[in-house]
């Protein structure tokens, strides 16, 4: 006996790192559903060597279905994931649509776990570059404290889906192989693909990712603002970020600085880090150790580095945090968040329905 | 009547820059001298459609320059430039061999003209990464003041020279036309020419630029912070870096943090580095307009962005500050120099020789 499990956005960059990582789960699965737009239906994809063909997502899409893990784009959760929780599945929501909604945990296992307690149905994962960053930091949060943090992002552009990593590859061919100035390639779909200009990725750095808010914070920044303050449970932590696309494929890196409540000693730090699970601590600078993006590609955990005293600051620390943006950024944590529902036994239909169907 | 101008590291990625500057320049040039290492020697490179033979830089190489500008490497500078001094010549450094030397003025010519006044012979040019944050930094500073200075640093590969963009391009060759996983390219030189062990830059993040120092950080990054206190004459400026190569090719872009001593209004601070000299704002998020390194190459400029109020801390300021590291912060910051002690009338033999010969 055991689940029916159905991902949403089965051939997305995400959706096929999700299928990679349920075959390497410990959650019993009895039976795989693999949906996604009507353009995919038909397509077939492949799951602990057995076939499996791809079905459109429909309203009636997830009868007998106990858990339901969504990556298909914000407007798809919203239209979707209600009727999976009425038909008494378990959503886990890769998309930032839920991620704010005060019925919806969001949840790093590593961190929060006993939100998933309260679930109503639907659980959200959060962004990827909040994530590595909370499990670099909850470690330090837990022993002295987090008053504030300043964090750079040196981000992927597989976070921008398939079609970025296409197109950052055909803008490299051009200039290494066509002789084109990186200036003058093609370019379609970053910085954002909801967005009026695009930009060349390839030797470049965007400092845009995702649209621009009212503040003239991009929304990619203010999510890891907002999601650290609900993760965290406390709204008075301090943090603004300044998310910058870099042409990288996979893994996202981070230069963090953070201010903690009590005094931190750097060997303690380096310490609770190490003991942390989910979190590798890569920092040995005599012999040239800190983590890297082209190393964490493929691996689960998240890696720290160059920790350091602040050069003036007596509680300020600077580090550097690198994972894999497809996996512990997204599908890794979605199955975690699976598996975690499941040894709390949390996997069952929700009693009261509180999410509108549309 | 014009100087005799002499450039040592002619064939280097700053030196043919260097060249290219001064052909640009207003400075009375009457003759020019390259000077190389002995393998250079008769190549031939044009300034103003005259060609010139490179000469093997000795220490009798400086009889009649006025102005000598090394770009060839601390020990070259270390060795030759004092020769320089004592045949007259007013010497502009651009390696960090003198940098934090007492008797030598280290000069934005923007932001610290007047320490070229008191110059004994050497001026040195200051890093890269440090020029385009003063120049972003002096007109906030010059009208609020400046507490700290927190900064992330996305270099281009052509600071560590001419080797390590055809190592860059070649790995890129690699995995585009090869097939190669970016993790297993052919790396000799980055991060750092003088250090044990090479990894990848092609679609990697190397939190390491020159070696390390006995603190943990590196010497890219305390020259930030030393350069800063000296260029600023502050030595209470608090300035903490992480330098991070990134796979560009020309131009450094930053992330920086800044705390004000005064609470500056945004608009006021825009405004300010707008009618700063060698600053441009590029800042209209609505329009997606922020500075980009692939705009930027080529350009003298240092451009500004992305600047917006810190979420939480009254006096704190992010922004995003872009330039050619090879004109700004090298080849026409150097050129900036030799004519400003032109302007200045402090083109003329030292008096007294301060510096050792070796």
């Amino acid at each position: 006996m055991g689940y029916t499990v159905a991902v949403v956005g089965a051939t997305g960059a995400v959706g096929t790192q999700m299928i990679k990582m349920l075959e390497e789960s410990i959650l019993p699965i009895e039976n795989l559903r693999l949906l996604a737009s009507a353009r995919s239906a038909g397509k077939i994809l492949t799951f602990k060597g057995q076939e499996i063909s791809i079905e459109e997502t429909r309203e009636d899409s997830f009868e007998g279905v106990d858990i339901a893990l969504f990556s298909a784009g914000g407007s798809t959760s919203a239209k979707f994931a209600p009727y999976a929780v009425k038909a008494g599945a378990v959503v886990v929501d890769n998309t930032s649509y839920f991620r704010q909604n005060p019925q919806v945990p969001l949840v790093v296992p590593e961190v929060n776990p006993d939100a998933l307690d309260s679930h109503k149905g639907i659980v959200a994962c959060p962004n990827c570059s909040t994530i590595q960053m909370m499990v670099a930091l909850e470690p330090i949060r837990q022993k002295w404290g987090l008053e504030r943090i300043i964090v750079s992002t040196y981000q992927a552009v597989s976070g921008a889906g398939q079609s970025a990593i296409n197109e950052t590859l055909n803008q490299y061919a051009q200039v290494i192989n066509e002789g084109l100035n990186p200036k003058e390639v093609t370019a379609n779909i970053l910085p954002s693909g909801g967005d009026k200009k695009h930009y060349p990725i390839a030797f470049n750095a965007l400092a845009q990712i995702d649209l621009f808010t009212e503040n003239d914070y991009t929304y990619e920044e203010m999510k890891m603002t907002n999601e650290t303050k609900k993760i965290m449970s406390d709204e008075n932590i301090q943090v603004s970020a300044t998310c910058v696309r870099i042409p990288v494929l996979s893994a996202h890196s981070e230069s963090i600085y953070i201010e903690t409540k009590e005094v931190a000693p750097i060997d303690q730090v380096k310490a609770a880090i190490s003991a942390f699970p989910g979190a590798v601590l890569e920092d040995d600078p005599k012999n040239q150790v800190y983590p890297q993006a082209v190393q964490a590609v493929g691996q689960k955990e998240t890696f720290v580095g160059r920790v350091r005293k602040d050069l003036d600051a007596e509680k300020g620390i600077h580090m550097w945090v690198v994972s894999d943006n497809l996996l512990k950024g997204a599908a890794w944590n979605s199955v975690q968040i699976a598996e975690s529902l499941h040894d709390r036994q949390l996997v069952k239909p929700t009693e009261e329905m509180v999410f509108e169907l549309k």
